[in-house]
């Protein structure tokens, strides 16, 4: 493996954990997370440990994380609320060719590989797949 | 397909498109493209073309794309300019389990299948995954 150029496209994700929330079902979930207090939990495998080192210096987190009930065959959505249908692209509909979820949380506290966060809306049992430090310098627009 | 639930993990990737930009090779490419005027393209693949009505509606996305040129077996990093290093996921470093690259960007014109956007640090070549339009209320928080 290593630094290798892929040219056929994107290779097979790696879960790297899993999250743990209340939300058992697509319809128990907030339409945001980041409008809710309810806490979740990220479980990083022990495999990932290493990649930790650090992270309680950071207040705040991107998590991606694998829409594991999503419908990928789908290119338009009509978002809650409303009755207007768009394409998939210009919404934040759950159901895309990538289903990968987005959300910027805070970080309550860790211990070990189980980091507690607010902000999450991912279903119980998602799949994680990454983490980074969030920093509003780069990764905010002001509208 | 469908909605189908998959208990063992991410499935593959489906690459939606291409980014052009002027970016060759790692060492080209800014920090952080949202400090760079530099524009690229994303050109999206005919047959996601119906995903993206309405895409002009918004003014800033979120791209997802994937760090092809990336180490995946990784897990720390020592960012540029300093001397520690800590766990992939305390950094942004392209290194990392899942290189899902991450940027907000500002969306200049769509023509089609193609978007000119600014704030894009991606390699030129560079896969991609996804587009969401950005929401400051949503995806930022103040530090």
């Amino acid at each position: 493996m290593g630094m290798t150029h892929e040219p056929h496209g994107p290779a097979e994700l790696k879960p790297i954990g899993v999250i743990r929330s209340p939300y058992l079902q697509r319809r128990d979930a907030p339409r945001q997370g980041r409008f809710s207090d309810m806490e979740s939990t990220i479980e990083v495998y022990p495999a990932y440990a290493e990649g930790l080192q650090d992270v309680e210096l950071h207040p705040h987190f991107i998590v991606l994380y694998w829409l594991d009930r999503s419908d990928r065959d789908t290119l338009r959505a009509t978002p809650p609320g409303t009755r207007t249908e768009h394409g998939v692209f210009a919404t934040r509909s759950p159901d895309r060719p990538n289903p990968i979820g987005f959300a910027v949380v805070d970080l309550i506290h860790s211990d070990g590989t189980r980091l507690v966060d607010r902000g999450l809306d991912a279903l119980d049992g998602t799949p994680l797949l990454d983490l980074k430090p969030f920093s509003a310098g780069t990764d905010c627009v002001k509208e």
